[in-house]
Formats: structure tokens, sequence, C-alpha cells
């Protein structure tokens, strides 16, 4: 995400609290009160300008969303989307992927979408990527036992990585398709770099992947 | 494979014993005494016209390959290219799949290698994919404990339905590989259906999928 300065984003953000939740430490074991209804908590991690998770939300009220992104001045842009639909079911959340744990009981998300991460090409980067190992048992402390992530990305390196770090994991993959927009699957919801990166001409790979008990 | 009608083809083989293993039922636990060295075994089912086998066998000396074909017809031509190249580490089997753990003992063969499968597309013909878990459970019978198969297609559909049926069995996905042509993989030995399809612009996928000790 190419990063604007807006030295005003922080204190927009500060000012509508009823989407931005503030001190997340706070709800933990008890988000469903942020919620008009009580009823299954989805994430998206890394969410950007938030049109996934807004369509999402709209497509599906009998679910609760939250879309978490580190940058300020890209979640701006996520709560102006969010001020127009204005949907119950969706909130944003400014925070660390890193610090999910602090914030949510085990099993309090039910599941947990990443979409178009950033792919840190570079071995020596490893590590920053968000289905890196570390981040997985952090995904893993949150979801319920038998959780599930659901993964998006055009970007080919990322999505072979992701598929070994799921496996050695020991995660089950349900589902793969290597080319998103020329498959079976229905209600796809595009988001801002997924539109981008199809008109290009990139193929969308897409996949869930499910914890499993560990033996 | 398209199959022409070769009436001498059976009789063919059995002029070649020395190339076309005869009686496998009597070399189980005993494949060794097949080859000039007593070394690995790695196995390729629908071995074609068997130029990857033959290949392999002249870049990896230390390795014993042996090619497993079904279709008489088809195996003919595997059986020219080997009086041809004159190697000692390579024979052919005329066999269906289904057979192998009567003519192995468990970890006889060292690795499987699956090539350009047949795609059986619909999904009622599920079951005769060479990736089906009854195949596995098959190639499981005569691998050692972290036996490896090695799978290479041009089929989108087989790709993503492989993924899913070895993650589904328990195995480990160790390299995963959406594009072998513009990748870093060295020494790929193409096949014959892998130089027709990339030649069409069709990608290759590959990857190497590992058993794991049953829990
Ligand atoms: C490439 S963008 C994709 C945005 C959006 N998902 C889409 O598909 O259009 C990745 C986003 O992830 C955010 N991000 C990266 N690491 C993160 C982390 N550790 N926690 C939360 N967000 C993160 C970045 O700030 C960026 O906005
Ligand atoms: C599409 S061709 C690919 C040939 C070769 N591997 C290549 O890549 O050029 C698949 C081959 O698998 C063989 N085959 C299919 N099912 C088999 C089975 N159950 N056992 C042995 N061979 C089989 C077919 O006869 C056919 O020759």
């Amino acid at each position: 995400m190419r990063l604007r300065n807006k030295p005003w984003a922080k204190e927009k953000i500060e000012q509508y609290p009823q989407y931005v939740v503030t001190a997340p430490e706070e709800l933990k074991g008890k988000w469903n009160t942020v919620y008009e209804a009580n009823q299954p908590l989805h994430i998206e991690i890394g969410t950007g300008k938030g049109r996934f998770i807004t369509e999402m939300a709209k497509a599906n009220p009998s679910i609760n969303y939250l879309g978490v992104e580190l940058q300020e001045s890209v979640i701006v842009s996520a709560l102006d989307r969010l001020i127009e639909a204005e949907v119950p079911n969706v909130k944003l959340l400014n925070a660390n992927a890193v610090n999910l744990p602090q914030y949510f009981a085990k099993g309090e998300v039910s599941r947990v979408y990443l979409n178009f991460s950033d792919p840190w090409p570079k071995t020596r980067h490893e590590k920053r990527r968000l289905t890196y190992k570390s981040f997985l048992k952090i995904y893993e402390d949150i979801l319920p036992e038998h959780g599930e992530i659901h993964f998006k990305t055009d970007n080919q390196g990322l999505f072979e990585y992701s598929l070994t770090s799921f496996s050695a994991y020991g995660m089950l993959l349900k589902y793969v398709s290597l080319d998103l927009h020329n498959s079976l699957f229905e209600g796809n919801i595009m988001t801002e770099y997924e539109e981008k990166f199809s008109e290009k001409g990139n193929r969308i790979y897409r996949c869930e992947a499910q914890f499993q008990k560990k033996g």
C-alpha cells in the first residue's frame, strides 16, 4: 500500500469510535458487545481501504466483520467507506496483527481473511509474511479448534509459499483455486488490489486452510 | 494417450524381458536383483512413451528407475527408447497401478513420480484420478515411512484437486510451483506431454508431497 502522509488521519480515526474500535484489549472476550447482534465474528487482516469487509458485511448480515489495518493513513479510507455504507455489522481496528491475541479470547474470531497480503518476496523477509508460521500461531490462538483462514492473492510466489507454510503447520487445505475469476466459486467479493491486478491480467489465487487438532 | 491398435505390441514386449520386466509378483522384496546396482528405486506411474524415465536414468546413474505403464500399445514406444538408450538403470513394467502392492514390499520403492496423469475432470470419475485417496494408499504401501510423490501436470483442475487430496490424506506439501518453466527449479526433465502442452503455452504445475507418520 503506497502511503501518503496524512497527519490528520489519527485525529479523524479518534473522532469515529463507533466505527474504529478503541481500547481493543478491554474487549477481550466481549467483542459481541461492540455489535448490534451477537453472531459469529470474521476478521480481515490488512483490510486496506475496506471494500471487501464492507461488501461482505452487506452480503452477510448474520456475520459480524472487523477489518484490521496497521496504517492510519490507509484505514481512514476504509473509515470513509463505513461512514457512507451505514452497515451495523462491520467495524475497523487500527492495529498490528501481531497483537491480536491480546485483543481476542481463544475462539472469539470464527474466521480469518487474508487478501493480497504484502508478498515480502526476499527469503530474508519470510518472517514478515502474514502466512509465516508465527502469524499462523497468532490466528490459531484466536480461532476455534477447526478455524479457517481464507486467503486470496495474485502473487504467485506468496501463494506457493503459503500453501507449503499452511501444510507445514499441519493445516488442511480444503479448497484451492489457481484462477479464481474463471472458477465456479460463487459470491466472490473483489478487494481494491484484486480489481487492480486482475485488470492487469494477473490470475487470482485463492485457498481455504483449516487448523487441525494438535495430535 | 491416444491409442493406436498395435496387435504386435504384446509380442514385442515379450521379446525384451531384459527391458520390460515379466512376472513382477515374483520380484516382491527383490527388485534390486533386476538391476546391475543395488541402489534406490524410483518409479513413474503412467510413463507413456518413456522419455522422462529414460532421461532421468541417464542423469542419475545412482538411482534405479522403473516406468509403469498400463497400455501395451504405448509402452512399446518406451521400449524402443530403452533399446536405443542402453542405460543399465532403467526398466519398464506393463501393469496397472492398482496392483503395485502385489509387486513391491513396503519401502521397496523410494519415490513415486506422476507426470501428466489423465485428468478425469468429471466428479463422478474422481476415483480414477491417480491422486485419489485409494491410489495414495497404494503408493503409501510401497514407499518408506516418509516417502514422496513428485507430481507434474499442466491440468489446472487436476492440480487443484491433487493439492487438496494430498492434504486430506495427511501428506506434507514440501514444494509447490505454479509455473515450473519460469521457476528456479533446476534439472527439470520434460515428458512428452510436458513438451507438447508447454509449447501450446500452458503453464506447468509441480509439487512434492510427503507421507507422514500416522498419528
Ligand atoms: C497490499 S495491501 C492489500 C489491501 C487489501 N486487503 C486489498 O486486497 O485491497 C496489504 C495491507 O496490509 C496491511 N498490513 C500489513 N501488515 C499488517 C499487519 N501486521 N497488521 C495489520 N495490517 C497489516 C498493510 O498496511 C496494507 O494496507
Ligand atoms: C496422459 S499420459 C502421460 C504420459 C507421460 N507421463 C507424459 O507425461 O508424457 C498418461 C499415461 O498414464 C497411463 N495410465 C493411466 N492409468 C494408469 C494406471 N492405472 N496404471 C498405469 N498406467 C496408467 C496411460 O496409459 C497413459 O499412457
